[in-house]
């Protein structure tokens, strides 16, 4: 019978030199007695470790927690977990709680249906909240979920514990003025723990104090009184259901400032031209600081093209295309479209965004916006 | 002091007719004793429930299960987790087992930072594994979920429990297998329960019963050696880590059927023309069942001037743009876009991938290639 066959396979595997883990598929819906007599037959037969897998995520943590004592014996135990029900964080730590000491997870929690415990939820998990020791690089934990991210091409939510770009974001009014005055406030994990980086962004629930320290890192001075009327500002635009972005920020302290912002960079014509018997080309006519420029650029679509005939109007400017983002789009193909792109300058990294129905109008728009911030920061 | 403040309030609230939830921010990390005074005061006023809030969510479930316990007294409990620590969900569920009535969900576990406790997860945890009632319309669950998702502009991955593209989706042969013998074998919820449907896909996992399956539902009679030569390209395309569509399944089985897929529909010129100064315009010739037709059309960009294009010289062929899906995009203005249609054609729904770092003329391919499986089937 099936235990009998364990105790022949782990032998023939050990007698071959093999570490042998005796890994029970759907094991959370075995019957105990039997995973028991099981992982005796194993045991028995030498094998190294025991890993029960909870093939479809039914466990909960307290059965998680019961199951791991009931099954402890000197063989070490691991867990597979299955997100199915969203618990397979909770689980993968009840079972270390119950006794585990092998864990498996995946990066971003990648896996076969709702994936497997992820690895940055758990390594965090049992550090802060179990302060176990894990030997994991912890602060790399971000920069592999990027990585994963992107060849996956699986994306990573904003609001994704840990590694989500919100994680870390804040945007309350009294959180970020809490934060300020005491991190843990708000942080129940250190930022730096897992290499990633305190955001404060602005929109509804924005607070005076936060956009007082935000224009003051823009390096503009203000009276409290317009610093109340940029904080309005914010406020109508945050209350649109509308994020604030620095570029935003900027524009708005300037007007408030009676600076009308001269804006340094105008697009005056653009064309670009896609198909597929020739190379995408586009010319743009720019007014750059009152200089009427005609440049003209090809690449590998329409958008790249637009963006290297703007680049060659602008090559006097110092700066570098750090990052180029387009939101998932779906709907019908005159859906809008949203741009980030991010500036490198002088080792200031600048935000814009463009938005529009053609992706090649919204990108250069997210490209100008960003270049006139760079461009009037330079005049100051 | 405080105690009396809360008394206080709860009362002059309760005279004036208003249901006082008594709510306690940041209440997992306060000492439970004066928890409890809190519960009290607020008791004795005629509070109607307490909610405690986990407000940057550290706690697990087992510290959740006993603190609701100790908090049990005659005013209803609530729970108000958030998600830092990827256990939002878990802790809410313990709440519930340690006597918490009122859940605080979010749809797609959206807010601050991490975001709180997503209720298509607590809803299905509440309903299969702690088998209590929520008198919640479960089958609208997935339909909410894409609603939330399409204006809170915040995606959820296909890898999120209950509601992710991926959570009812079986690649893996022995999987497949499983779910057509008995559906439960890798099926813990009911994709029904959700409003969902189960989904098979073609990948590196692929078994030969489920392509026999597929290649049924396409209409096609093949020899099981014939079906052996489908199964081992859909293994080699697998292996190289792209997924199969049907498009991609059925110019296989074609192939190998000898009935050499004859294009019915093939691009020969494509022009389109964005910019900021005129509409977005474009023009086609297109070769269609051998007679060749030149059309054009006008959008609001390039892509949709394009589709335009296309459309009309396709006016004959019954179909509709059901979906039109551009994956997100990060690195440079020249990286691959990937593009995904749905085309509805007599109630059949075909799906399409078209890719390359031109978005106009990936979409332009994604839309021909579509059109090719349903003219293909029309045919037949």
């Amino acid at each position: 019978d099936i235990l009998k066959s364990v105790g022949r396979l782990v032998e023939y595997c050990k007698k071959h030199g093999v570490t042998v883990d005796l890994c029970t598929e759907d094991g959370s819906r075995t019957d105990v007695s039997y995973l028991k007599q099981v992982l005796a037959a194993g045991r028995d037969a030498g094998c190294d470790r025991f890993t029960l897998a909870d093939t479809v995520g039914v466990l909960t943590p307290s059965s998680t927690l019961q199951l791991f004592r009931e099954m402890q014996n000197k063989t070490p135990l691991g867990v597979h977990c299955h997100d199915d029900h969203g618990l397979a964080t909770a689980n993968t730590l009840a079972a270390v709680e119950g006794g585990a000491r092998i864990v498996d997870v995946t990066v971003n929690g990648l896996g076969e249906r709702a994936g497997n415990a992820p690895l940055e939820e758990v390594a965090v998990g049992l550090k802060t909240l179990l302060k176990m020791k894990t030997g994991l690089r912890m602060d790399k934990i971000l920069e592999v979920s990027k990585l994963v991210e992107e060849y996956s091409n699986v994306p990573v939510p904003p609001n994704k514990a840990v590694v989500g770009e919100n994680a870390f974001t804040h945007e309350a009014g009294i959180h970020v003025d809490g934060i300020l005055k005491k991190p843990e406030t708000y942080e129940p994990i250190k930022p730096e723990l897992v290499g990633a980086k305190r955001r404060f962004v602005l929109g509804k629930h924005v607070g005076f104090k936060a956009v007082k320290k935000l224009v003051a890192e823009e390096g503009l001075k203000m009276t409290d009184q317009q610093l109340k009327e940029v904080y309005a500002q914010i406020k109508y635009l945050g209350d649109k259901g509308k994020r604030v972005t620095s570029v935003d920020l900027e524009s708005i302290a300037l007007s408030v400032l009676g600076e009308k912002k001269q804006k340094a960079l105008r697009m005056e014509e653009l064309v670009a031209i896609a198909g597929n018997r020739f190379t995408p080309t586009a010319s743009v006519k720019v007014n750059l600081g009152g200089k009427e420029i005609v440049s003209s650029g090809v690449g590998t679509g329409p958008v790249d093209a637009a963006i290297a005939a703007l680049r060659a109007a602008t090559k006097d400017v110092p700066f570098e295309l750090a990052e180029y983002h387009v939101d998932s789009v779906s709907g019908g193909t005159d859906a809008v479209v949203r741009i980030l792109v991010k500036l490198k300058s002088r080792e200031k990294i600048v935000t814009a965004e463009g938005a529009g129905a053609d992706i090649v109008l919204a990108s250069v728009d997210a490209m100008v916006n960003g270049l006139n911030t760079i461009l009037n920061h330079d005049k100051k």
